[in-house]
C-alpha cells in the first residue's frame, strides 16, 4: 500500500467513524425520513471534501476534533445537493455511487424533504459550533456562503438554465464549474485556515478553486470515457441531455491537456507551503487520473 | 380603523420595508434564480411569523433592529417550505396567495433550487448575527432546530406519509400540527425571549404551540369552508387527496369547538404577562376567525 493510500484510509476511517456516530444519533420521526437521510449519507463515496479538510487541517496544525463537525456539515451539504440534483426535474438520475438514487427508493417528495433535512441539519451542527467564538462563526458562514445563491446553488441554477443550450461559451462554463463544483472544495480547504487565524488563506482559496475546476473537468471526461461499474452512475448522460460540459467546449483531448495544466497549477500552489504537502499533491494526482 | 389593524399595519410596513431592502440586494446569477426567489418572497401573505416576532419583541422591550434579521430569516424559511410543499411530488398546488406557484412560473427544477436558496440564505443571515454573542447564536440555532428534522421537516414528512391513509389517529394529527405548523410559530415568539435573556420563555413556547395548532385547525376548516378569492389557494384539496386533517378527525363542528378552546387557551396564557398584550389577543382572535 502506498503512503498516500494509507493516509487516505486513515482520514477516511476517521471521517466515517464521525459520520456513523452522527447517523446513529438520527432518530427523527417518521422513520422513513431518518432512513432516507442515512441511506444517502452512508452510501460511501470518495468523501473528498471531508478528507481534504482533515488533510489541510493536519498541514496547518489544527486538531481534527476542532474540524470534525465542519467536515460533517460539509458532507451533509454535498449529499443534500446530490439528492436534489438527481431529482426527475433536475438531472433525473437513477443511480448514484452504484445504488439507486434517493428518490428512486423513497419517492420524489421524500427526497425533496431528505435534501432539505440534510441542509438544515448541517447548519444546526454549525450553529452549535458558533458558541465557541468568532473564528468558528466565520468558518460556518464561509461554508454557508459557498453553498448558497452566490455559490453552489447559483452553479446548479446556471447548469439547469443551459441544458440544451447549443451554444458554447467559456464564461458560462467557468461560472458553472467554479460555483457548482469548486465552491464546496474551496470551503473544504479554507475552513481549517479560518480556524487557525487565516494561515495560507489566499493560497488555499486558489488551490480549492483550481482543484474544483480540475475535479469537474475530470467528471466531464469520465462522462464520456468512464464505465458504470467503476463510476457508479450513468455514463453519457451529459451529452445526451445537451449539458454544458468541458468536453463540448474543448473536445476530449483539449479537456485532458487542460486537466494536466490545472493539476500542475495545483501542485505549484502547494510548493509555497511549509510542511509536508505530499498527501495533497498525490490527491491532486488522484483527481486528475481518477476513474471513479 | 381599529387599534389592532393600525398596529398590524405598522408591523407589516416595517417588515415589508426590511424585506424589500433585502430583495433589492439579491443580485445573484443567473437572473432567473434571483427572480424566482423574489417572486415568492414578494407575493404578500399575512407575514404572521415576522409580525408575531415583532409584536412579542415590543412586548418584551427588545428593539426591532435587533430582531429584524431573525424575522427576515424566519419568513425566508417559511417561504422556502411553501415552495417545496407546492411541488408536484408534494402537495402539487398551482396557486398560492392568489398567484401561480413558483414551479408553475419557473419550472420544478428551478423551484427546488429557489427553495434551497431561500433556506441557505436564511442561515447565512443568521450566521451573520452570530458574531454578536451567544444569545444571538442560541436564537439562530433555535430557529434552525424548529425548522429541521425534529421540527417542520418532520411534520412535512409525516404529512406526506399519511396522505391517503384512511385511518385517523389523534397522535399522528397532533404530531403533524405541532411540527409542520406550530414549530415555526414557536420560533417566532421564543426568539425575542432568547434575545433578552429568556423572559417568559416557557409561557411563550406554550403560546406559540397552541397558536400554531389553532392556525392549522383553521387552515383545515378553511379548506372546507373558505373560498378561493379570499384564500388565494385551491379549496377542497385536502379531502380530495385523502389528507390527514382536523376535519376528518373531529368533523367540521368539532373543529370549531376545538378552535374556540385553543383560542381561549392562547388568551389565557397572555393573561400571565405584564405589559399590553391586547394586540396579541386580537391576533389570536384574527387567527380563529380568519377567512384567508
Amino acid at each position: 500500500m502506498t503512503e498516500y493510500q494509507e493516509k487516505y484510509d486513515k482520514y477516511l476511517a476517521e471521517f466515517e467513524s464521525t459520520l456513523n456516530n452522527f447517523c446513529d444519533g438520527i432518530c427523527c420521526k417518521p422513520e422513513k425520513l431518518a432512513e432516507s437521510l442515512k441511506y444517502s449519507l452512508q452510501s460511501g463515496g470518495k468523501r473528498l471534501r471531508p478528507i481534504l479538510m482533515l488533510a489541510v487541517g493536519e498541514l496547518l496544525g489544527v486538531d481534527s476534533k476542532i474540524i470534525k463537525n465542519y467536515a460533517l456539515a460539509l458532507e451533509l451539504i454535498h449529499t443534500y445537493s446530490l439528492i436534489h440534483d438527481d431529482l426527475p426535474e433536475m438531472d433525473n438520475d437513477d443511480y448514484r455511487r452504484g445504488r439507486l438514487t434517493n428518490h428512486k427508493v423513497f419517492g420524489a417528495g421524500n427526497a425533496v424533504l431528505a435534501g432539505d433535512g440534510l441542509m438544515n441539519t448541517a447548519y444546526s451542527l454549525l450553529f452549535g459550533e458558533c458558541f465557541k467564538g468568532n473564528d468558528y462563526v466565520s468558518a460556518a458562514k464561509f461554508i454557508c456562503d459557498c453553498a448558497g445563491i452566490d455559490g453552489m446553488i447559483a452553479g446548479q441554477s446556471a447548469d439547469l438554465e443551459h441544458e440544451n443550450d447549443l451554444t458554447v461559451n467559456e464564461n458560462v462554463l467557468n461560472f458553472i464549474y467554479e460555483n457548482k463544483t469548486a465552491k464546496l472544495l474551496i470551503a473544504a480547504v479554507v475552513v481549517p485556515s479560518i480556524l487557525c487565524g487565516g494561515k495560507y488563506y489566499s493560497e488555499l482559496k486558489t488551490f480549492g478553486s483550481v482543484l474544483g475546476n480540475l475535479f469537474q473537468l475530470t467528471d466531464d471526461i469520465l462522462d464520456v470515457e468512464g464505465n458504470f461499474d467503476q463510476l457508479g452512475k450513468s455514463i453519457g448522460k451529459d451529452s445526451a441531455e445537451g449539458k454544458y460540459t468541458g468536453v463540448r467546449l474543448y473536445g476530449l483531448d483539449g479537456c485532458k491537456v487542460r486537466a494536466d495544466m490545472l493539476a500542475d497549477k495545483c501542485t505549484g500552489i502547494l510548493e509555497k507551503f511549509d510542511g509536508d504537502t505530499s498527501f495533497l499533491k498525490d490527491l491532486v494526482f488522484f483527481v486528475r487520473q481518477r476513474i471513479y
